[in-house]
């Protein structure tokens, strides 16, 4: 298998439900990626380790995804020069404004790209976008998606209007 | 001048006050950016024409501020292939939430990479980032961008430990 | 069929469900529309059209309805003079609050005449009383509706104290 | 003077610096308007007797604004068959979210036409544009008063670019 | 039967469910009340005149309760010199918050005694606190209410802790 | 001075500035009241004695204002069986939010009358509405009392109109 | 069996189903306790003797559950001076918000250690932490724990790697 | 100086004006404490370092202030087996509320005790009750501290009844 230039990593197993969306975009655009859980709160050194090695590995961007009090994907953020994306995971209470808050709201010198709650797909999109800039083939199969989503909704109205 | 890869853009220029850190970001590590105003609701049409054809005139990364229901970085994001940075800008009722749902809930298909509400200086440090997946010269900035916070507040640590 | 003079739009085919209600309201009134998809995010250059042709060809109101950061009905309402109504879709988190605020929250130069979230019903309602200033026989059938809907109340007083 | 068809109402006088600006909208586009003060909980009978009698009088769409649990707009529009439009005015507590959800969550069966908090200018926008389905010139001025934002943003937008 | 003192309301039968927790406590304490449908937007008049002439009728405490955009216990209290209990009804979005906003959030004048989201029980206990500043069996009687309760919560702690 | 029939208590000295509304209404009815600091967390004891005997001591109603965690007014209500009516008093943070729902969000079994945040004013007005229902002269004065409010608004509104 | 060193109170036996959590941590590092129900609203004498006795009979934490407008914890602390630990209960609406901040938002002078929403199994470990303070092998079991919540992750890891 | 057993830490020293309170009170309770700047997002290692060392040092409690999307205590809590204590410090947006439930909403297995937003006194006050566990002198003084406040209190009750 080709090296992975992007990692996903996540909170807990319980998080996998979501942040497989984030999997299948990158597969889709044939993206080569890593997936596994490293947790902010529970295995503090390896998500220090985690971060601190990712660009050297090859990874080009992380997504990270953390419900709660979520503080994997700020972490993160502090630790790599890698772009992370992060996407606050509804937990049980609050409908996910507390994963929201805690992922977005980080202070000045450490940016984290948030997307919606439970929004794995956008983060996998943003990765996409993101290392389009670098690879030019991804910029033309993002342009390509975007006439998808067109064609499918144009088709969904046609649909509908008959 | 050195042609421009990142475009700031805001939806009035009352948004100026917080954009310009992002600017003052791009500027300290050497990005050429270009920075205008792009209302999505009063010129609609220059939205669009500034999200389709930014990528052709070379810009890489675009950087949307608006407050309110802000719609300009959704919207771009909607047009352009390239990533775009969602800045909230706290507007006066609603503490700025209103500002930050509107940009970062977007649905699947189109991510906005969002930032805290004002936080203008992590869009510039983002795009940096975002840029740095290309340009190794950026990356070298950033991890030496970090290092120097760390100093910093260790300076100030040992200042007030005195 | 009679030109429809009603546009209603939604950002996705599984809005439907909640937007089907001003259909039903419109067509309780007589009122012709039309309904189809128009995203604001995966169909830009569609709405684009739909909102600045609307009027010529004869829709004297626009029904939109979107959710999470529901752009369409302000970017609607950004294009064509038609008073534009928004309807926040709640979608699978925040209890619709995003919605209603990305659609109510507009900047000053573009309202969108906001009804309550998933309350598709009065924004049929809302379209009939905007045509009723033009055409007077909306105006009887509406001072109609609420005296129906007064003694629906009565009715169901009458057999609760039964 | 012209017979006012457009009605102003606000709970209370210390409104007025709020409500001034949907008065002068009215006035840009020539629109007649009355203004005055009826307050839902503190002149019910009064309100009542507006709201029933404001179309026999020639009003044609109703501006009301409010602020805390504000029961102004959705009363008015419980009476009137007119097209009421509200705007939630930002009070001492929570940023203006009450006089928000208080306008905007009406039941089905009475909509209120909200616009943004504080945001009277739209409302007296909302008013034009609604009033544009019957007087033709005030469409024409609509399309105008567009064309005058935009050329006002590209003025900006030159400016900063310069 | 009896002739009521305390006459519970409510916007819409859907209301039922909850508002007879306060009928069945009114019972309990042996306190005559009349149950009815006052629908302060469908039936504004009714409401009106159920306002005005309650206190003439022998009514002397009024429990309204009201959901989403709730006006109805803030309207009945602009009307009558009773004292009214809201009891905010939990609607399909935002968790009650409307309601509770809508009801408690009333201007210098005209207070209503608004009690927990959907908590009719406590409406019901609260009128009996009311009347019992003039019926004193009453006060008795919630005297040995609370002692009740007490008991009640020993006997489960008694239960658990065995 | 006559025997105090209201008891007016604040958890701090701090919150007088506003609670000192209460009391204006209170006098203006001609109630004769006592007025002190009883704190629930400082000062649990003597908030105990205080709930304890003040039906004992004549008083018929207990209005309780508090901020933040606010739990004077809900635990005074767990003690007496006089109706308590509780004031959101809005501290530092989160607008009032906090005081509202630990005032208002009472469990099952201890009703607290809640007014709006900071509306001390609004909690005098109940204490009297709540005492009319035992004496006529009170529910006089209140009916005056809204004719009042009734008069300056229209007073309000012809200076307006003028 | 061991004189118990943490007291575990609970606003009814509806919370016992979440605050079981606290208990089975206690039991899984030896620490011994008791468990019982103590109602602020219903039973405020027993949370008074609760609080007031609890040192004295060898208690050295308490940990206590409660929703809505939670009191328990704070009037808990307002008699005790034993370090209390408070577990917002998620009632039926809000999403818990009330009883989160009905239990954190406490005024200077009177903390409460608050934990998330529902998570009694941190309170549970934060008394264990607490009492590791003066009962070393209480760290060490902790050191242990915390290893073995990290031994969990990277199987977990491993296995979704595999 | 004796050696110190309270660590006090936060993000920047910006954060110092709220923090000093908590310094103020281990003062007053004659408890050592070393305070510092420790920047979950800007000296990750740092910070690392700090928990990992604490309590080999002699450190028995750590109190952490952060703001925004504050990861300080509960980083610092996934590290160390000591108590740690956190305060929510308002930032400019969102009144708090970030940073409440960034530090309040932790997953299970990593507790953090959270106090008030801003409320570093309480920090203070629980770290020194947390500390009487283990040292008697501390609970008496504690004891009395509660009493010193109750007279504080009582005596501005008897200056506001004169």
């Amino acid at each position: 298998m080709e090296k992975p230039i992007v990692g996903i990593i996540m909170g807990s197993d319980s998080d996998l439900n979501i942040m497989k969306d984030a999997a299948e975009v990158l597969e889709e655009f044939g993206v080569p990626y890593e997936l596994t859980i490293v947790s902010a709160h529970r295995t503090p050194e390896r998500m220090f380790e985690y971060a601190r090695t990712a660009h050297a590995r090859g990874i080009e961007v992380i997504i990270a995804g953390a419900g709660g009090a979520a503080h994997l994907p700020g972490m993160t953020a502090s630790i790599t020069p890698l772009p992370v994306i992060g996407v606050p995971i509804k937990s049980s209470s609050l409908e996910g404004l507390d994963s929201l808050l805690s992922i977005v709201q980080m202070p000045k010198g450490v940016p984290v790209a948030t997307v919606a709650i439970n929004n794995a797909k956008n983060a996998g999109l943003l990765a996409v976008s993101i290392l389009s800039v670098k690879y030019p083939e991804l910029r033309e199969k993002l342009i390509k998606y975007k006439e998808d989503m067109r064609r499918d909704v144009i088709k969904k109205a046609q649909d509908l209007e008959d």
